[in-house]
């Protein structure tokens, strides 16, 4: 397939955008991509969104958002892949660009969570989780996540309190990202005085719902035009899918898919573990971090806290992972996030990651995961 | 792009399954077809759906319908464009064997819709609809499609009876269909003292609901197996928008986005509507009929039923329409419905019809619409 490039990049700030509606909420963040990319128009538009439809009570957001930001009639998609819906429409993007059927296309996600009422919130996150076999019984979002998280410290010895370092170093990245929906420090104890959740897993393993959209140009990598801004380049692309339901699975506290698609965009890319600069993972519970790591190649099973107290996750260490406040505190407003990632690794490809720059970034990774592993997308972006 | 071939059908019956769950309706569509295509496996699963988040609380189908087929870990996304969300996933396998992203996908549609309360259903349908600006005023989407018929009524002197042939032409092709939810005739007298919906839209212009899937297996047309029936290539295939509200539209009573998808597929497949020998169209209500004829070129502007009117839609006329019974009489199971289609086209031109067999059948024509026009999805298909 052709080489591609990401030429735009746009975002609104995650929060609760009580004053706009989805569209132009989506609208906010395809204008600044289409700006920063000098582009006035495109030949598709790729939408990733999870909970429109049950939510905001909208769905086809391809006509809504074409319509909205003035390319009507061009064709446009929604794709979900629960909270890897974003990165399932940079996928899509990348078929259609590479396939000849597009010379441009946006890859976007958007979402709009914080006008129901939490209950409502967390019933329609539920449907991520199989729904005969989980979520029928009762078993929400993050009940799964602590089933996960309670077997990993089960087994491999770990205590709760050696998780701390993920989300200290999403919160200390945030107040460098002016997008990021919490952008305050966190202490240690911070961390182990958080109201419980679901045990093991308190209020600060968990990252915050928003509203939000991120937006991406793509174009064929010979095809880049003049910019102020380096073009970046997907070096490697891949999803993979596992069990919907996490009983299914032979190992719990590993992630297939992520193993997987990672193995895939490694050999696209002609890269290791060792070559990748950093890594925007899924931390959309503080456990998701530890089994990303490892699931990646970058800690060995049972032992990704280690990197995390070690600081070897911090900008100046050996793997910086949320450096621009992960989900944990950029905010993770579900559909939206897989493209917040990549806006993220172009920013730090690009120069433009302010406090928390990485030092001579040249090989970003970004991965997505809808429902509990379920599926996984897996990106490696480089400098042109 | 290079050319690409459909080589293996599958669907179920259109109908109410109160023994199948959403996965286990999808499985069957999926293995018919994968049976007929003589594969045992695939690269990729991309799924047409709608409803599923609303109405069985299900969402991430791509995980879930990968694993339940036994393909485990492949790619799979769920893609939605309301109505029009089967006819976007064939779109997007096209550019995911077309970029060489994957080697063989599944584009396939499944919906599962008459668990739940009728009142419910009316709701979850409107989503098509703008949420701001139609459901939210209590527009519900048979009540849109009815200010479209009563504007054409008004607008080009036809009575509501001249409609008649459009649904008379579905039921009595639906007899000879195995599949189809209404196998049964009706006559003019029963279509004239249908109960009346929306005014002027009666029981007999609208389609019925229904749960069903229906799947394809796409290949390189260089890449045709042996099989003992012949392949089918894609020849044309374009999307278009237009504004998903309806008093956004400069003519409430032509379908653009139909136009300009049916343009381009011309232009693909290098034919013109006289080259086409029968078209599998959208009527989801029979005013839809009227609008598709004309906007792709078989009828004039405000000359739709005289096509009905002569005789010219049926099997044996100038332009079969529904030859399977269309959504009219088939059934529309929303999201499964352009993938329904394009089976049907299938067994055309494969000569597999049946009692509505097309004589010599070479160039076919299947075009699936999102809302009330808002993403119109149109696929041109030739025998191998």
């Amino acid at each position: 397939m052709r080489k591609l490039a990401i030429i735009g990049i746009g975002q609104t700030p995650v929060g609760e955008h009580w004053d706009q509606s989805i569209r132009e909420i989506a609208g906010e963040a395809v204008f600044a991509a289409m700006n920063d990319a000098r582009r006035e128009t495109v030949d598709g538009i790729f939408i990733g969104n999870m909970l429109s439809g049950t939510l905001v009570r909208q769905e086809q957001l391809g006509s809504l958002i074409s319509d909205w930001v003035g390319l009507k009639s061009v064709e446009a998609f929604k794709v979900e892949a629960a909270c890897g819906s974003g990165a399932a429409a940079l996928r899509l993007a990348i078929m259609a660009v590479g396939s000849g059927e597009m010379g441009c296309a946006i890859a976007m996600g958007v979402e709009k969570m914080t006008e129901t009422k939490g209950v409502e919130t967390t019933a329609a996150l539920a449907t991520a989780a199989d729904a005969d076999y989980e979520a029928f019984q009762g078993l929400s979002f993050v009940a799964i996540n602590a089933l996960i998280m309670k077997r990993y410290l089960h087994e491999f010895g770990w205590k709760h309190t050696d998780f701390a370092p993920f989300s200290m170093n999403a919160h200390a990245n945030a107040i460098h990202n002016p997008f990021a929906r919490l952008q305050e420090a966190i202490t240690e104890q911070d961390y182990q005085r958080a109201r419980m959740i679901a045990s093991p897993i308190n209020l600060l393993d968990a990252s915050p719902i928003g509203d939000g959209a991120a937006a991406l140009v793509i174009v064929p990598a010979d095809q880049i035009p003049a910019l102020t801004h380096p073009a970046v380049l997907i070096s490697g692309s891949a999803a993979a899918t596992d069990t919907l339901a996490v009983h299914d699975r032979k190992d719990l506290v590993s992630l297939a898919a992520a193993r997987k698609s990672a193995l895939i965009a490694y050999a696209q890319a002609g890269v290791s573990p060792q070559d990748i600069d950093f890594f925007e993972l899924h931390d959309a519970f503080s456990i998701m971090s530890a089994l990303s790591l490892e699931a990646c190649g970058f800690a060995e099973r049972g032992h990704g806290p280690r990197l995390g107290l070690e600081g070897e996750i911090r900008p100046d260490g050996r793997i910086p992972i949320a450096t621009r406040g992960g989900l944990k505190a950029r905010g993770h407003p579900v559909g939206a996030t897989g493209i917040y990632q990549i806006v993220e690794a172009c920013q730090q490809l690009r120069g433009e990651a302010g406090g928390t720059q990485i030092e001579d970034a040249r090989i970003g990774m970004a991965q997505n995961i809808g429902g509990s592993g379920a599926t996984i997308i897996t990106h490696i972006l480089t400098i042109h």
